[in-house]
């Protein structure tokens, strides 16, 4: 196939203090934010002043793709919240349950899932008939809030989404949480480690990684796969496996792995949409998440398959499956996207469209069970015939 | 409250000694099974008589629940799939392929998943325009015919479906398949075993468990909640995450427990169609696999909840949601299934049907997050306040 390593320039995500400083801070420092925040509230309350929430504007006006950096930014614009506005006033006094509840979280060392704070702070308000809360997408609402007006993730306001996906190869980790365990995800078996919902430095402490990089897999079968094979023994990896899209302690593991311990991260996932987008939100974030990114993105992440090229490449014509309409219109938007724009990815989606072709990872057994773990995987990657 | 306790039968369900030798099969016993199937069709065409391979009905025609084994099972009724029928043909090259195929997989150690085997053997008949298979649906169907024509299950056939779910608590495991890795659930942080997709004895050993009984949660995150209420070490018990429907190797697992360990098996569940069948697939088995029971089944499992009297009982009002048209019609046919007509589940059907409301295990965060580990679980499960 002899494909050129595609020229990429080497993105100067370079962290500087100010990053740093955030991507290490534990719940003290947190905490200190969210009470510099109530006491300005408090003070301007005490002014006879309309209090008045401070946080990002979100959605396509304040977001844009950082060539530079090779992530989703979010930008600078703010939105105020009043509490003397009858139309702020209900999302006003939401916010403040979130904060004071987030607050003795980190006060009193307990996290919660979205949905229990949802249901923690769900009730009729006295003399009333209103609840705080009507639905779970309110409460998720002012979460997002939160974590942009004191600046940092959810996971370090002690809150997160469900945990999903499982590590496995030659990583030592602390649990700093859960009694000091230390254990070495290659010794736990075929099975491998249950990823939880939150990754923080203070809390999980990667001890030590005895790898050359990081292989993201999107489905649990192909992850079982490797692991038969013992290819992250045989190829000096770690292997993580998101079962579908990476939920948040899966992609923040993934960043910590490629932030501190500076290992490429390599993506496996289905040649479709879904496995693009994936990719992509490993790689640059997401726009629901932009100001996330600094936590969770990985700007240098490569892309090894599948491609439509490798179809051709290894005779897989019979394997593949018709795109469907949903699947070529998902495509066709993609094109459009600032971080598909490179030739590289522009050509794979319009063949991919062209064709109206997907191809799945578990195809490659088509050539035999082992073929992934000992052609396809090292080959491709000794090669760099990655897509960026 | 001060429920009685049911007054149920305790199961008849003891293993005979033909269940045991089942359940301790390795390869080369199924391996010799197979082998006497094809030897069989051999004869037959060296008999110039028509290849025959039998297997069991499926379908409701043949299933049944037995009261006095608590389980569901398939009856004796067989189907023939002749060679020389037009209208078995194909099919009957199929069952060949897979057979063919498993037989591979015993001998060599390999293990594959229901995808991969689909893909690996989906080719194009040499000098026609026939494929092997049209699409999964077709393999998994075999794999099916294949499983009861030898009697076992797919995992002794090295064939397995997705791994998913979370073991946490007292328990060491050995992996014979992976340089006998030892390690024991409760010291792996927070997060817990990934539990695999086959859970066979010959491969993996349960050396030692230090509990009374084993909780089977149906979703991750009540599963992070109990974790964090350190609720395992508290209450003795074993802890496994279903992630919704329990996948097999889960359900292998609970049973194993149950059936090797004699540790009581507890569910918790949503209060709601899809947390009373995650239930009942785990207690009596699934129609779909009724032949599986005797290696899947827990019959003497117990439901704690979510129940509908919870929402009186603790003042959950607040946070029900209303059934959907679907759930209803669901609960509606639950009623006549054979393993619901016990009066206690009638009750909780009926009066869930005419409330119409549901209720989530996350629901209790509403009394505060830790209620569900300090108070819920440990005193229904004191008092026994199960439905059976």
């Amino acid at each position: 196939m002899a494909k050129k390593e595609p020229k990429e320039k080497a993105h100067v995500h370079k962290k500087t203090a100010h990053d740093l400083r955030m991507e290490k801070e534990g719940p003290k420092e947190i905490g200190r934010r969210i009470k510099e925040m109530a006491d300005g509230l408090v003070e301007e309350i005490k002014a006879n002043q309309d209090p008045t929430f401070i946080t990002s504007q979100r959605g396509r006006g304040n977001v844009s793709f950082s060539e530079a950096e090779g992530i989703i930014t979010l930008g600078d614009k703010k939105t105020h919240r009043n509490f003397l506005n009858v139309a702020h006033a209900r999302k006003f006094m939401q916010t403040m349950l979130v904060t004071s509840k987030a607050n003795d979280y980190l006060g009193n060392n307990k996290t919660a899932a979205i949905r229990e704070i949802y249901y923690e702070l769900k009730h009729t308000v006295g003399g009333t008939d209103e609840n705080t809360f009507e639905d779970q997408s309110e409460s998720d609402g002012v979460i997002v809030d939160l974590e942009h007006s004191v600046e940092t993730i959810r996971e370090k306001l002690n809150i997160h989404a469900n945990p999903k996906g499982t590590l496995y190869g030659d990583i030592t980790l602390i649990d700093r949480m859960h009694r000091n365990d230390e254990f070495n995800c290659l010794k736990l078996g075929r099975g491998g480690w249950s990823i939880m919902s939150r990754l923080e430095p203070n809390e999980i402490e990667i001890k030590k990684v005895n790898a050359d990089y990081v292989l993201v897999i999107e489905t649990s079968a192909m992850l079982e796969r490797l692991v038969e094979e013992d290819y992250a023994r045989k190829n000096k990896c770690i292997l993580v496996g998101t079962s579908g899209q990476a939920a948040r302690g899966a992609r923040r593991l993934v960043h910590r792995l490629n932030a501190e311990f500076k290992l490429p991260v390599i993506v496996f996932t289905d040649g479709d949409p879904y496995g693009w987008y994936i990719y992509s939100v490993i790689k640059q974030g997401s726009m629901a998440l932009a100001a996330h990114s600094e936590f969770l993105a990985c700007p240098d992440a490569k892309y090894v398959g599948m491609t439509i090229e490798d179809i051709k490449e290894y005779g897989l014509e019979n394997v593949t499956e018709k795109m469907k309409e949903m699947d070529v219109k998902r495509a066709k938007e993609m094109l459009a996207y600032d971080w598909f724009k490179n030739p590289e990815w522009q050509a794979e989606l319009k063949t991919a469209i062209s064709l109206g072709k997907r191809i799945e990872q578990q195809a490659l057994a088509n050539k035999s069970l082992e073929f992934v773990a000992t052609e396809y995987l090292p080959k491709k990657i000794k090669k760099k015939q990655f897509l960026p």
